[in-house]
């Protein structure tokens, strides 16, 4: 399972950049992980994530928030952390409550902390090739395409899903690696057939075993990103094992690369806020 | 020629808002043009800019500066720009000369008056639907798709290029508009054989004629953003004109639509910034 081998070796090597931060400045990586509401699985993905710091030597500061937190006393709070240099990461969880406007709260991290990769800056920095902190999931699937030796260049890559943090920022990190890229959604016509020219797939659409094995073209390496209840993928994990060449398992697939993904880049983020190398 | 047309409505609207904007305010629309070096090309459209300008009511101020400004004075002369309240759109002339760090200098032009939409903030604003200026050639070419009735949702569109200012924001408005989208380039394998599979070509490459007639589907639009040298587009004119639906001129096609766009956004900016509606 290159899923979670490569999140291992991601996370050891964080965990030994830790060791060497603090040595080098008495002060430990720090990640604020924000909470909005009582979402049991939100609630779940962010005590995962709070664990896997503590595992690491990251100090992880909670910051939970009342479900009728208003756009502008969590865009405060995401500045409050912004503004403290002890915090090196700032981590929203999504989905927030439909009366936030997300985006804004996205924005509201500075580029330099925004160690999920969501805002916008974030997102022209990974469309444009310039620094920055990527997508954590889009990230790590491209970390695993390179453990299982796939090289995008000249590819055609096909992503199902077209969200802010996932299908987008997927659909230009395979553009800056040279793959040909297509984007599908829910209004696209006839996706079996756009999925069979496909070399590569990426499932992002978050419906249970929806990509079907006889949509694939036999050969080619498809990256489940779906986590649907049950511990099922996005794509029928049976049929497509036999047509495939690859094909990322649920779960250790993509879901151990984004939570490594998302060490990295903290620690890293923690390093050049230090103006350290 | 819907091109011609099109752009001919949006300018008359432009210059009646202009009109308007001066009753209101006392002020007039006013757009700042920064040249860097004396590449002839680029001083020319900097020329019809500003020359569609003022026969719209629309005051400019040109800002020529040397080849040899560096990013930094450039970023600087942008700011002050910026920061004066009689300039409300600001539009960096590309390409600048290679030392610059171009980027750099695009992303100095606040997003209220960026009405050129080149900057990280109206790439991520196109990308996710928030309020910001487009692009003004795609967003040019996206009108001109209402122009001639073509709906975008559904179909397949393939654009070929992937640039900061025209493929990848051409790429994120067709998907606003629930297009499935396809992003081919240099690195593409089969170019003929996937631009067969689109309802919707836009070409976008910058290569005198490279879009031939027998790689397209016939009945399909096909837009040609290219405009080289001996006013050749990108596409075979005569070539594609028997198999496509529909097809752009060059000149008068998307071309018109680019400088329309610009006016149009530089009095919308003047408006914002004016605070009135």
């Amino acid at each position: 399972m290159p899923g979670t081998e490569s999140a291992r070796e991601i996370m050891a090597c964080a965990a030994e950049r830790t060791v060497r931060f603090e040595q080098q400045t008495g002060e430990k990586p720090c990640l604020a992980t924000v909470l909005v509401g009582d979402d049991p699985a939100s609630a779940t993905y962010v005590r995962m994530k709070r664990n896997r710091c503590a595992k690491l030597g990251i100090e992880s500061r909670h910051v939970p928030l009342p479900a009728s937190t208003t756009t502008e006393a969590l865009v405060a709070a995401i500045t409050e952390l912004a503004d403290d240099p002890a915090v090196h990461g700032i981590l929203l969880q999504h989905p927030v409550p439909g009366h936030i406007d997300e985006r804004a709260a996205f924005d509201a991290i500075p580029v330099g902390k925004d160690v999920d990769g969501v805002g916008s800056s974030s997102f022209a920095a990974m469309a444009f090739g310039r620094d920055g902190f990527a997508s954590c999931t889009p990230a790590g699937i491209m970390r695993l395409l390179d453990a299982y030796g796939v090289d995008p260049s000249g590819k055609h890559a096909v992503v199902i899903g077209r969200s802010p943090i996932l299908g987008k920022p997927m659909a230009m990190l395979l553009l800056a690696r040279d793959a040909t890229v297509t984007v599908c959604h829910s209004k696209t016509g006839d996706l079996p057939s756009i999925v069979r020219t496909a070399d590569i797939v990426v499932a992002a659409v978050g419906k249970p075993e929806f990509v079907r094995g006889e949509w694939l073209k036999p050969g080619a390496v498809v990256v489940d990103a779906g986590y649907n209840e049950g511990n099922v993928g996005d794509v029928a994990f049976d049929e497509a094992g036999t047509r495939a060449q690859l094909l990322t398992p649920v779960p250790g697939g993509v879901g151990p690369m984004t939570i490594a993904l998302l060490m990295e880049q903290t620690v890293e983020a923690a390093f050049r806020q230090a103006g350290l190398p």
